[in-house]
């Protein structure tokens, strides 16, 4: 079996790791920073782990495209793969950890305005105290609860909000870590109650518009909003209009319907409004990336043991 | 029995929950905004609530002063008090909540440079994604383990380090919440294997330059220092060099040997360098204004009743 490992960010422990789960499975790797560079004797194989688009687009021989995000809607298109069969895992359970930690780095920003402190003092100015919001008391709604809303909800936790709940497909998620989960549909009935609301979820046509202007509206005065997910959750323009019009207390997008944000976006001006660029998950932890290698190997095994792969997404669904 | 309640920040459900108890334990209260509006027939009173340090520096009839800070440094001089047997009372309890929230909004701001993203976007650029570092799997020493201390390492335990360190004067704290509890003198055995340095103490003799620059010299490269106690307990200038040789990963100041920070101060301009104007703590949280009243309201009746007052403190000690 042959094994392409495209990434330019892997390090020695990383690779030997992989070479050595391949060699105990009797697989050859050949690792490469781009897909130019994958060398003749490897373009007809069967596994690659990586962004591999060009070589799922075109190669017939590969049987399954491990992607390191947790986001696989660029791959959703019936064109992406040459083999209709061939399987797509990615990476979903490396991410949880490092988003949890921006989502609760720019809540407690926008709260207790440690943008705007830190920007003063730079600038040479001890500026006098302000109202600050606090986590404690807080009504938390959490949109999406997969790894990475289960991570924020396990720290947010420990700040003794009034409630946490978790809106889902399903209505099933860890019962320890919400005070209730509902169902997607319930989620005008919470809304009103909602003071900070937390969004992760995959881009599927169920998840766009879902935070339309309709439902901006029904916030009440002074929540928060912290993007995580995907872009295209949001009514943008209905969201800066309530920013701008001091309805709601801030927000948070690290995720925009374009990305770069485009430079005649009235997003970079919006106020209070924290933009970052697209930085919550990525593979610039440590963590993330370790545990993004070890799911790799786990399933790496479990293929060349024709055992069901654990972090297999369903090309249709798109999660 | 006469009360005065000194402040400009109290809201009318404060006043009415303090002239609530004062009419059930038979005492007449008189809210002024500065000490200067005391009137003629309470300059005798037995009580004041509030920064009343003109009023306990002259009046021989002042027998409790109950300020709103945690702090009381201010109040250590003898000169302090006409009546050298007048009782202190402080609000520590009131700012565990608001001052763990920043503690862990800048630890986090600090690994994952939100505020450099912050600014950049503002300035209308996109940039790109960064080494992070996380809470997750790192090494916490918390020096100070009161309720500030107590109550960011109930909130950092959920973030999984690999350990929390309580260092405090008596070896003792709450073992739930940390990994392992030492005595100062043991402090230097430790920094060497600390990732994120939290200081919540108060200013006393024993805490002066307590963080010396061969201290500073012990922490691992890369650690994190975060300050919300008092200044005189960091050598700053040994901690600007470290900062600016890239020995530390980051320091984050809320308090400093003189405040507001002096124009001409080095740390203004020091590389990796955080620094917020005194406002950690304070009553700018409602949660943190409504428990100062209620501990007030708690020991006004202890008071009353002749029964020992929860929240004393020792005028020698300085906590």
């Amino acid at each position: 079996m042959k094994v392409i490992v495209l990434s330019s960010v892997l390090k020695q422990k990383h690779r030997d790791q992989i070479s050595g789960t391949a060699s105990q499975v009797g697989a050859d790797v050949c690792f490469v920073n781009s897909e130019k560079e994958i060398p003749e004797e490897f373009r007809d194989a069967e596994v690659l782990y990586g962004f591999g688009t060009e070589t799922a687009k075109t190669s017939t021989h590969l049987k399954w495209l491990a992607v390191p995000s947790a986001g696989v809607d660029f791959l959703m298109k019936e064109s992406a793969f040459a083999n209709p069969n061939c399987i797509l895992t990615n990476s979903s359970g490396a991410y949880g950890v490092t988003i949890a930690e921006h989502i609760m780095g720019v809540t407690l920003m926008m709260m207790r305005g440690l943008l705007e402190f830190g920007e003063e003092t730079r600038a040479g100015k001890w500026s006098t105290p302000r109202q600050q919001r606090s986590i404690k008391d807080c009504r938390i709604m959490v949109l999406g609860t997969g790894d990475i809303g289960s991570a924020f909800a396990a720290r947010a936790k420990a700040f003794e909000p009034e409630a946490i709940i978790g809106v889902c497909r399903s209505g099933k998620a860890p019962a320890r870590l919400f005070n209730r989960v509902v169902k997607i549909d319930e989620i005008e009935k919470w809304l009103p109650r909602t003071d900070l609301l937390v969004m992760s979820l995959p881009d599927t046509p169920q998840t766009v518009n879902i935070l339309s202007r309709k439902r901006i509206n029904m916030l009440p005065q002074g929540a928060y909003v912290v993007n995580v997910g995907r872009g295209s959750a949001i009514d943008e323009d209905a969201l800066a209009d309530a920013l701008e019009e001091g309805r709601l207390g801030g927000a948070a997008l690290d995720v925009f319907r374009t990305e770069p944000l485009p430079e005649n976006s009235r997003m970079w001006k919006t106020k209070n409004l924290l933009i970052t660029p697209h930085v919550a998950g990525g593979l610039t932890l440590d963590y993330t990336l370790d545990k993004n290698v070890e799911m790799f190997c786990e399933d790496l095994r479990n293929y060349a043991e024709k055992r069901p792969l654990l972090h297999r997404v369903s090309r249709k669904k798109g999660y």
